[in-house]
């Protein structure tokens, strides 16, 4: 079925519940204060690409366990005064690329950070150079199981350790903004900036697009597809209970529900109705807690895409949000 | 199997012979002169899409049968002098799309104008808004066969004119050199632009990767994929040996190695080994003739991707395309 | 799942909501008018194909803008008196084919019509002769969206006149009986009949296998193949929701459901509950519609095939065709 | 690849080794000759469908073992004297069908004899009613392994004899020319006919399409589709050297390139160079083998469809062999 | 959809109605009688592997007709006293394959004896050796619907006949106990399973997996994957809707849920809840129907694998099945 | 195509050449040296799983880096004196799986080990629970690709010093013959055990059933299966011809090729020709190149399946490779 997921309606009231450890914060707190200890300030490298109008830099800065973090900083070549930045994470199996990819925001007054996402950027596109230097007990293929069996272990606490630094060190670089910073990204790199914007809940804003990684339950019963359908392949092969109860809990620290409820940024989300990898319950779960409970609600608003598979809003989304982040910032 | 076509050695030296027409020169002389009887200038109306390092141009100008072609037009904001200009053609489905989308080119310091193909911009990406306002007869879906039984009528003659006019528009804009003026493209985009290569000699670069409509015999022989599917779809409903006659005569006034041969500027090429839509052999038939008998030998080369499908060079070619451009340019 | 739409018993139910625009009646007659200003006689030239015991026709009619619309008439060699006719539509793609093709209805003592589809004919069996003279803004591969922003221009637009005027066509033509036309159809051709019958109530009989164009909405939510997919792949490019109301819109002006309503003929139909190109809930739209609050209730059926696809009823049906219209006719 | 079996041009000149057992015409007399020990008459029972210029009949005949094997026979109503017969034999899978199905050669003044198939009438199409009540040893899904462990209980052994015992059969019914029988029949119904043709020298001509059953060994080495692929299948399972070199053993008494050998009858063959069902070198060492060392050449014919895949010539096939019998009968 | 079918919470609910004719136990006494009229004692032939640990029986009993049915019987070397026993039944189109393979019963204490599958074992695996020498009329491809139209003539209907007289084939061998003999099989071995549960009461344990055979319209509405997508296929082909009748009345004498109803044994189930094989409605429309009305209720347990398609528990399922039959054994 | 390689006949004679590093030797000789300074004894713990004939092992041993590693070991129960043993390794994806699945050497008087893959044990079957606490730099899903820039942190160089250290463990263990191992293993377990046999020359044994890990550019080229296309899709992405160098050159120091050079033991291979994960060809350049130059000729066998895919030999394995090794040991 085409529009396979619930009815729009349906969809619009959507609130699961989603289980949540305890001590979700405080397995974020003892996270970040560590992955903070490594406090060297990112190396920033003028690079020449034989752009004009832009100019690049090759940003290196420690992420979790200080591991050294590769990103494109871009500015445009004539700017004035301290920048706002769009702090831009990337989807699954890819990376930071070459440097010349993603001008728009630099072309557009901004700066912009496009972090590497460690140990991918071998499945499609131009590739990256962040490894990531940490084993796994037994994982399927991909970035989904490896660690599974504990929180502190996954392979996504280290990432989204290094989006959380990756914004810390753009506020420490010459030239830019830290009060106005904002994250973004699409499929992995929305679900990267949904976990950062409810650990750094002082960015001015989250602009994330058919995010993954979030409501990780719901995308299993529904969706086959990978990478969610790693996890359906780990529990097909370990099958004791008490592993598969030990699966959920792990993906429970990094769920992007749980993220949403402690945002308090302002939110652009983008959805397609037709998107198997990222099946819209599992976004409008998220959506619908964005950044409750707040004395003012924060602006939150969703573009739906009813006849779109994965690819999500595609280039309909940069001068949507362009518009956007500029009555905010 | 992965690398399908012929080994790597034989298709350096793959030169097959293809059935040109006597006529082929007055055909498309007498072709063009009809297109430029519409002398109209090319409208160029400036618009603010929040860029701040590039501007963008929203430009019309007449194609064949004088119907109006849309394009954009981007250049550096902060430019001195008359511009060198890279003329762009689109892919098999897609438009001129957004006006943010490729601004690359203006980032480097040159104008760039992104024509939109008639009748198509409906597949894939963001779109555009260029008619194709002529009918045709029984014909397959998409583009390949509409007129496919006499050259006059076919489809990609009609296009092949726009981009050649594009070619002669951008020259009568001011601010942009006449002189310094490059073609490039990607799959159909490259198709064109070996078309317009052999029919405006005097563009100083064509920079075709993985092109396509070039060779259709081969190709139909080799692949069935879309779009050269097409083709055998028609012919495989068409089956008068006339018919099939008629067909492939209609396509050797179309054929990306006959455009190559009257072809006098510097090429540079991508192929990828792996390219079942654009297949190689039908790629090196091209390079192996472009551009021959030349008194001073111009300067071709082919970046060969062996591991690659239809994606091509994909990223990897602007910075290639700007280094290489930049010594002839 | 294999039966994927609804339960056999909602199904029988299934009556819903379909955006009708207030002008409907007068689009149409306006648009029958202007083609029946066309009001050339058919030409009708025997030829031979070897049988025996059946005489063939080559027809060409005008249809839509007084364009040549190509169909082949059949005839038992013994007949006496005027014959009853049925006039017959192509699917997607077909066309009117070889003559001898289709001669179950003469060799039953009906003239039978079988009318070639514009443009179309090239995507499988054994082609067609008519071309469609008329070019579109940008579409999707395919006829689907042609003309697709305006109902004025739509691709059906023509082809449902081409179809009246095929009506208005044999009941000019000596030896068969005006007053007994009946019309038929699979798929498109089923959707064709329906418009027919909407469009000339006083046809006797329509016979539309598993038909086509209809609940274009409902179609486009729950199955994604083509060629319903056409206007998903339209849509999933052009995004803006003025579009998309457009897009909906013009449909409104093409639904098989709106021509059902305005019926007067018995109905003969089927429908499979496995068919996922014209899924049964679109089937049922237009069969509980059928030819409402009429003082003597028309006669009507739909014939269900559980455990087929898109093949519907296939050979099965001219058996129970004919048997059906013998007692009508 | 597209046309992914030899060039054209060796599939010419293409003439393989098959093996042949040596008491191939042994196996085969004693076969028929057994056979015909059962010697009723077939029952002709005229049947009443609607249909005015056709009449019909239900045949019964004794087949292999004296099983009935049904058939319809269409003859014109209007026909005088004897008539010339066109015997056909059907599709893998497919039966006889409706009786109203296949009337062309019936309103070309032919009569048409069309056999069911034992045991199959259930894959597609409209189904038979002829049961094979013989049973078999250990077998793959489908018809091709039924017996494969010696060619005297192989499934074909049985079909064969059928359709020679239909052309018997044919000869028995009054108002029948047994002097101008022809045998017809596209993929199974090929091969079919090219086995009546080996074991009946004197029919007047086979006709067989994309013909199936030929060259088992190559078709098995070259394509992976069924039904060949059932003995790819088979022997998968079925490892031991000596079941494999039984299994190939009893095809070589169901070849059809040695029915071919053996054939006295003009022959009018067709094939598609895309055929991954019929691989066209299987239907070429076939061809290339027709009707061998007579005194006087028989006319031999092959169209080749270079676009088409299993589909063959389709519907161009009628009226090709109309006109083609029609010289010679 | 990944977990397609009903949600667990319902699946345990799920009680359907299930048509059962008035006179199954009747057919079914009548089936066994006569099977047993053929009282034959098993031929057990010890043959050499070159296990030391584990000896093994060739075996041969009459099923069916009396028709020999072959087996493997295994047994640890070093036994004492009379050994429980496990009758396993194979997969759809497997066969007993090669006397080694299934040892682990025996390596635990038990005799086990693999029953071979008339007519199959060439579909995967290493094959087997019953012939089923009764033939059928007119089915599809595969063994679902040989003798569809009469379930006398079923080709289950002989396939259970022979597992119920594996049982009493055990029973006859010295060594084994025939008062401790259970049945067990994956697939179609679980449906064998479930069929001589419910045949022969006494056996002490059935220990179905994934079983398939069971509730075969919802089966049919709900999956179009093979084998019950045979019966599609057929259905698809005969129509009528009195044959339709037939079938499913030749399925209700074959329906594991009416076996279900009348089993006495303790029951040890396992179903996967993405298995479009056997959709897990089946299974627990089987299960939740399981020996019911028991003064004394039987042991029954159900393993859910959520994350598995028709693999099922695979090799989770045999130390289980160790464990839990010893408790009852 | 069904046999996609070369003819067998090519097969047989194809002995490529093989890029070898010129300090292979070296490389490897450091590489076990640092592995044996990790010299504890390996674990071996007694588990009940409730067989009577076979008693199991759990094992643990130091392998790469001194990582401890999983295995099985089974022996019979009632064995006497010093068993031969046989180390197994798995394929792609899999582990150690369930300690009673291979019995089947311990049935046969032989002790088994069956050794876990670190970091695997999610693709398929039932685990494992070896980590490989080793990360690696940007690599594709799966396992190929990772620390593909340098051969010393290649995932397979730690495997393949786990599978040294396996053999080394057993010849440590009380009641196994340490001159009288053998190797084994299917597929991935074939490529290790030819890793094994090249690097533990006095292996008495190898037993590679079409395995994988050789020829890596010619699969490359041939196949676009996984896991060689992991290489495929890593290069698709890396296209630095430098890195490309890299990549080969790493994978020049794990080639099957290089390693059967410098075997001594006796070789039983298995091959599948219609294999498209582990092509023929890659099969045959180990096996053309296994152990030459001897004084006196080694036994080498290979099987060839011509109708089988990867499956290869299946079940037909363990009784080919118990008369085998039965002769040698």
């Amino acid at each position: 079925m085409a529009q396979f997921d619930m009815p729009q309606s349906d969809l619009e009231r959507y609130a699961p519940e989603i289980d949540e450890p305890g001590d979700f914060d405080e397995f974020w707190s003892v996270t970040l204060a560590e992955a903070r200890t490594f406090d060297r300030a990112p190396t920033v490298e003028r690079i020449d690409i034989g752009l004009t109008e832009i100019v690049v830099d090759d940003v290196t800065f420690p992420g979790f366990g200080g591991h050294p973090i590769k990103a494109w900083l871009t500015r445009p070549a004539h700017a004035d005064g301290d920048l706002p930045v769009v702090v831009e994470y990337e989807g699954y199996g890819g990376g930071r690329g070459l440097p010349h990819e993603k001008i728009h925001w630099a072309a557009a007054g901004y700066a912009h950070l496009r972090m590497d996402t460690r140990g991918q950027a071998s499945g499609h596109g131009t590739g990256g150079a962040t490894p990531d230097p940490v084993g796994s007990g037994p994982a399927s293929p991909g970035y989904m199981t490896r660690g599974v069996l504990d929180p502190h272990d996954h392979y996504y606490r280290r990432v989204f350790t290094d989006a959380v630094r990756a914004v810390d060190a753009v506020r420490a670089v010459p030239g830019l903004d830290p009060a106005r910073v904002a994250v973004a990204g699409g499929s992995q790199g929305g679900g990267i900036s949904l976990a950062v914007a409810g650990l750094v809940p002082d960015v001015v804003a989250a602009m994330p697009d058919v995010p993954f990684l979030s409501h990780y339950r719901r995308a299993v019963s529904i969706t086959d597809a990978l990478p969610y359908g790693e996890i359906t392949k780990y529990l097909s092969v370990h099958r004791d209970p008490a592993v598969e109860a030990q699966v959920w809990r792990t993906f429970s620290y990094l769920d992007g529900v749980s993220f949403a409820r402690r945002a308090r940024a302002a939110g652009l989300f983008s959805v397609a109705l037709m998107d198997i990898i990222c099946p819209p319950s599992t976004v409008y779960a998220v959506f619908n807690n964005w950044a409750p409970g707040q004395a003012e609600p924060v602006l939150k608003e969703i573009d739906v895409y009813p006849y779109n598979n994965h690819e999500g809003g595609g280039d309909y989304r940069f001068p949507r949000k362009l518009a956007w982040l500029g009555k905010i910032i």
